[in-house]
């Protein structure tokens, strides 16, 4: 079923690959934006890389792309995904608690600040997540998408080599989380477990960053040893 | 290079495992305990399980297996692995300051309780190996090994499908320990950078062991994207 999926703090690369990957699998996507004009400017530019991506024989459709403040973006989606940099975090989701009440809000944030290399930021709650499900009681919480590379995002329809780790305690917005993430070409969603776990799912992002950088590559996560399950008939809790 | 290596906390599943691998790949290996009698008695079954397993075609010797306690075993070794429990890992090291001084420590632990479910230890240094560096200012301080499952170690001569993360802040101990770690058939080990990225090596475990739960499975982690480097070409720092 498609969903209308927003993208809070949605004109960065990583907010700009995953409206480009959700686009591809046919959602309806708005860029949400602190400002409307920018987000209707990316939305433009993810509407031409889709059209180029449609033009090398990817299906999907570029007219289901827009873009709006973040509040609007919010108001109008039935599922949230926040892609701000951390220091925004709190900020935008208090400014946001009212649009998102009742929703599936997905939290793709990592606590990192760069320099000389990424540095975690320590977090009260624990995790990004775990801050957003304190400021977002009414909202159902899951943090996934944090290790996509932003680049191997924006590079569709390529398929990417990776898992996608969901944590979270609502385990029908998991599940369907799962299911979106898998609509993305090689992505395999696997339950990471509650929302105490979500600080290992978003540090793994900064030890890929760390690796990226050391390695001069572009790396992804994959869990070895997983049972192949039939997509719905794996465990979620 | 053979070296001498001793298991801190060895009579575990997890130091019993490495004993065995390591043995395997022709290191003096002695299994630490608070009690001689304990580390003899698990080195007299890490030499059966050898026994058994060379039986079955794998190379190696049993003559070099041995058991003391922690203290004896780290004074007579020249790179010793940790692997106590997380409750026993100030007191364990602050008991061993001398005989770990000038030496390659190698700590495996992953500060995690069980109270249904793995819940994560808050650690004031950030992690386990970070706490390690603080205790052992005169010790040459490296967090690898932590994700190995135990019964996959203990599965020898079975290759383990697994990276193995490798954090520290000497170059030419993080060297030599990933050289270790290859000589366990089937791992890579990968650069996981600074000190301070120990948190998240340590942290995948608690992950690892609640999908292992989540899933009944035995998982294991993969970084996919690192381009193949010969050893000895890989960035370590």
């Amino acid at each position: 079923m498609p969903h209308t999926i927003a993208l809070v703090g949605g004109t960065g690369p990583e907010g700009r690959g995953l409206a480009t990957r959700f686009a591809l699998a046919g959602h309806r996507v708005i860029v949400g934006s602190r400002e409307a004009e920018r987000g209707a400017a990316v939305a433009e530019t993810v509407r031409k890389e889709l059209a180029a991506t449609t033009a090398r024989g990817a299906a999907g459709s570029t007219s289901g792309v827009s873009g709006a403040t973040n509040e609007a973006a919010a108001a109008a989606a039935d599922l949230i995904v926040i892609t701000v940099p951390y220091e925004g975090h709190r900020a935008t989701l208090e400014s946001l608690r009212e649009p998102l009440s009742g929703k599936i809000v997905v939290d793709a944030v990592v606590p990192v600040r760069f320099d000389r290399g990424a540095r975690p930021v320590e977090v009260a709650a624990g995790s990004a997540t775990e801050e957003a499900a304190e400021l977002l009681p009414d909202s159902r919480v899951v943090g996934a998408f944090h290790s996509l590379a932003a680049e191997a995002l924006l590079d569709a329809p390529a398929p990417i080599d990776s898992d996608v780790l969901v944590t979270g305690a609502d385990a029908a917005a998991k599940r369907l989380v799962c299911d979106l993430a898998e609509q993305i070409d090689g992505v395999r969603a696997v339950d990471a477990g509650p929302l105490r776990f979500s600080r290992f799912a978003e540090g793994i992002t900064v030890l890929l960053i760390g690796i990226n950088g050391r390695y001069k590559a572009r790396t992804h996560l994959r869990i070895v040893g997983l049972p192949d399950a039939p997509a719905g008939a794996r465990p979620h809790g």
